[in-house]
């Protein structure tokens, strides 16, 4: 599936907050969704301790192997705020404190500066500050690493500020309900992927007021081949 | 982090549904909700696609590591599902048709019966098959790898139906809030924690109506630990 077409992702959601089910990560199925519609293939969603070695490990594996790797949270300014230690570890560069993020914090906090706020002037050495319109502090990113806040509202914002510069050929989806059992229809479907080789079909149960169906979604980035594959599918599974 | 008193466990959501952003994993927070209760840690949060050469990779890399490995989805009968396989796989085992899934299919299904709804009783060779009450159809488990029907309402009812078996010492948890910078509460935090090796602390900007708090969330397996420290911090914090 790792189709050299395809322009592919990974999401690393690092918070110890999630993994003991304090809060729910919002990110994360923002982020699928908003790479879908970018015509992205997100490949892994994978949420780590605050853990510079996890940290360092996880973008090992992840970093070869896709695209682009998206993290969240772990920038703040207390000891559970690793990920530019981490993400330094896996690059094997080091932490430095990069002057204008030093002039904005000392600007920010004025007289009321302390020295843990200046943490968050620091960055892996070779990173780069991504700006844009109306952010106040810049996204990080270095190689194929983008670094953003865990903070749902700042995620969200600082991804829609840079978002167009990650867009590609967009995926064309067709989506098909029917009322059959689904071991009824798999061998429908397996027959319509040897018919139309360059999409693929999803089936997913569904059960609500009105009872039991499947959803069944093509998918491909060649919109012919969702159509032709779609209409040859909503007559088998009459 | 992995300490030895702890009981460790990871989550596997297997689905190229989630990863597209179709629907969003309910079975992941509902787990480490779960397992925090039990006394369990959770330390990784892992969602893939449905490929069986990841579900090996990814369960080779879980399942040495941590206690419990609970994975979700792709047990269905139509091509996408092929966690089965994928686990089969990661432990060197066959796939191979349960005698007694099978049975109960064949009831099920009675004269409605196809072959793909047969995929249903296939296991990798070697799992045990765990019931409980009400349940219409086992959960299965090999070693340490427990898999789950990822339908949410499915998934928590069979959960509810064994977790008993995994409960462990609880954790203790106290809360503060506080509405100062987190980077002035920050060295206080690192203090604390330097006084009380046992617990652990994670802290939280928050934003709401009233304007911009942190959370501060101190933990341990240690009671007393946990009260001694969440008095120091907020008499410090004050």
């Amino acid at each position: 599936m790792e189709s050299e077409q395809e322009i592919t992702a990974a999401y690393v959601g690092i918070g110890n907050e999630i993994l003991s089910g304090s809060i729910q990560d919002a990110n994360f199925h923002y982020l699928a969704q908003a790479l879908r519609e970018l015509g992205i293939r997100l490949m892994r969603g994978i949420v780590i301790p605050d853990e510079q070695e996890v940290i360092r490990e996880t973008l090992d594996l992840l970093r070869g192997r896709f695209d682009y790797i998206f993290t969240s949270g772990g920038l703040g300014p207390t000891h559970d705020d690793v990920t530019v230690e981490g993400v330094a570890l896996a690059l094997g560069v080091r932490v430095v404190r990069h002057p204008y993020l030093e002039e904005k914090i000392r600007d920010y906090y004025g007289d009321d500066l302390d020295e843990a706020s200046l943490r968050m002037a620091e960055i892996p050495e070779g990173a780069e500050l991504l700006m844009h319109g109306e952010m106040s502090f810049p996204i990080l990113s270095i190689e194929n690493i983008f670094l953003f806040p865990g903070v749902p509202q700042l995620f969200r914002r600082k991804f829609e500020g840079i978002k167009e510069r990650f867009r590609t050929r967009p995926y064309h989806t067709e989506e098909l309900f029917c009322r059959r059992h689904e071991s009824e229809i798999a061998p429908l479907l397996s027959e319509a992927l040897d018919r139309f080789p360059s999409i693929q079909i999803g089936s997913y149960p569904q059960w609500d007021e009105t009872g039991h169906q499947v959803k069944v979604v093509v998918e491909s980035k060649e919109r012919e081949s969702v159509e032709r594959a779609a209409a040859h599918l909503r007559k088998a599974l009459e």
